[in-house]
């Protein structure tokens, strides 16, 4: 976690992204490292944690992270707690608080809220179309014999 | 949507990745698509969503999506709910539901679930450290004059 305050403290004074960093450890050893770089990359995606965790996924060559610990300098996001269970990672450490994120201006909460709000009521309108359609796509999963579970 | 679905079912057909497939659209033209590349490329991330909005933000060279519109296979799961709330596009039109992924083994609910739960009770158990210590990165943030909010 040492070393997850020191990258993000480097990712603030060097204006690189946002103040969050992660390191991703296996087995004792630092496998991957990550920062913010949402508006370095133009990525809204480059939270730290997502990309520590797509790293460390590549160091593996595996896209499940089984027996490896993740530490982030702050409570993840939505986004990257779901990239969290579909990594599938043995535990977490967090330093900061969504609280604390959210007294420095980053508002994870409003997208907690908005989660828990059906599709049609929430703030980025949400529209259902085609759904007897696109179940011919599930299907065709459901018949694939060459196929890859994740 | 029906350019999405077709997408869905090539991937799948070429046994490319999950049978997901995102359309990113603005003033009426496709800027970006993508298909779920979870198994393809190693990547826990690399859902439909996450690629579509990583290339429109490319193309556009902006981390925002402002008055685009996402057209997407499902109901997008935490992750890229949270990736379009970062994102901001302007409206998201997705066909099948959660319920239909879940059938097809997808369960996303179990993640909706696990983000209502205090993080110390979770099925990924989430321990946290040395808050006091990441307090400092906030700090530096908040006093960075040469920084990008995003």
């Amino acid at each position: 976690m040492r070393r997850a305050i020191a990258l993000a403290l480097e990712n603030v004074r060097t204006a690189s992204g946002g103040p969050f960093a992660a390191v991703i450890v296996k087995q004792d050893r630092i496998i991957a490292e990550g920062t913010n770089r949402v508006t370095g990359t133009n990525d809204p995606t480059a939270h730290a944690e997502i990309v520590a965790i797509r790293e460390a996924c590549r160091v593996l060559a595996d896209f499940q992270l089984s027996g490896c610990e993740l530490y982030t300098t702050c409570e993840p996001c939505p986004m990257c707690l779901g990239a969290i269970y579909w990594a599938r990672p043995a535990r977490i450490f967090y330093a900061a608080t969504a609280a604390d994120a959210a007294d420095a201006g980053f508002d994870d909460a409003f997208i907690y809220d908005e989660l828990n709000i059906a599709p049609a009521g929430r703030r980025i309108p949400m529209t259902q179309l085609l759904r007897d359609d696109s179940l011919a796509i599930f299907s065709a999963w459901k018949q694939q014999e060459n196929k890859t579970s994740y």
